[in-house]
């Protein structure tokens, strides 16, 4: 997605260490254009998929996951990291190492609103190590449903998160792709 | 908003002790059509108010900030509660205490995306005590940016959030009233 991409050329910022920093549009400033922009990119890949059900975790994959969700008219779950009050006791529970938070965090889903034989495409901000999304993928298939497709805004091509979710067989649709972080400088694929 | 009625008339559970339990189409499954409407609704609301940013708090207010920032074309900042590791050291922070938490939460926004002199609407999913909303108010002092407005999915009118932001003298606009919570009931204003 050009604009997306021209986007990380003018703001993002190569924090070293693999760490990009896109926090003036993603991650802690939003911009809602370029999220809707992305929305319905993602729709028009995943169009003929069959997904019933959007899945994401929070925090930064919340705006992506609803716009996506809008223009497909499907509903977005976000995994919770710490399990609200309102949640019930029995819940579906995994762990994924975050390596920008430097620890596990725990990934979190209500069996209420993830349930056997749905379709569920997984949609988040990034696509690096794939710890993350594998976290996702399991809730999922914890929960009995299906994975039909993965969509992520920015990829680092140069991590193995691709090769990891791979073998799980369903589209992985990323829509820019940087090659590498060398330096101060950010290079697309 | 008669939709978003509607849909915690039928889906909304009482939890006891003033907990409504949205979870099916705004804190953990969202519905991003009926968030589209609410965007389009606050957007209605305060399109004379002079807004240059929208504020708001992850995780909940997510949803609802950045539609409305699509359909008023203004950047969304939302609130971490955790420092994360692509924030500078220099940062804006205040502690408001979170009732269906049971502690007090951090509300930290980084001085890149919050400056003197912008025009600063607050959404959030919830005005209930206006302590979330009231930190939010107290970062964007901080900043040196003027409060135009505030603007929730659901008001519990039963708690003093209302009350204790009048004196800011800014719009107040809530699109669902909930009135009381008395027993397993859940009534309108």
């Amino acid at each position: 997605m050009q604009s997306l991409i021209q986007r990380i050329k003018n703001e993002g910022q190569n924090l070293g260490n693999g760490i990009l920093k896109v926090d003036s549009f993603v991650n802690h400033q939003v911009d809602p254009q370029l999220m809707d922009e992305a929305g319905r990119e993602f729709a028009r890949h995943f169009k003929n998929i069959g997904a019933t059900k959007i899945l994401t975790a929070e925090i930064s994959g919340i705006a992506p996951a609803v716009f996506t969700g809008l223009h497909m008219n499907l509903p977005v779950v976000y995994a919770r990291k710490r399990k609200p009050i309102t949640m019930p006791d029995q819940v579906l529970l995994t762990l994924a190492p975050s390596h920008t938070k430097g620890r596990t965090v725990e990934l979190i889903v209500s069996p209420e609103y993830l349930a056997g034989g749905e379709n569920v495409l997984i949609i988040d901000d990034f696509l690096a190590s794939g710890a993350t999304i594998m976290g996702l993928v399991r809730l999922a298939e914890a929960a009995g449903a299906n994975l039909v497709g993965i969509g992520a805004l920015i990829e680092k091509t140069f991590e193995p998160g691709r090769a990891i979710l791979a073998p799980l067989g369903v589209p992985i649709v990323s829509l820019a792709a940087v090659k590498s972080m060398e330096g101060d400088k950010i290079s697309f694929a």
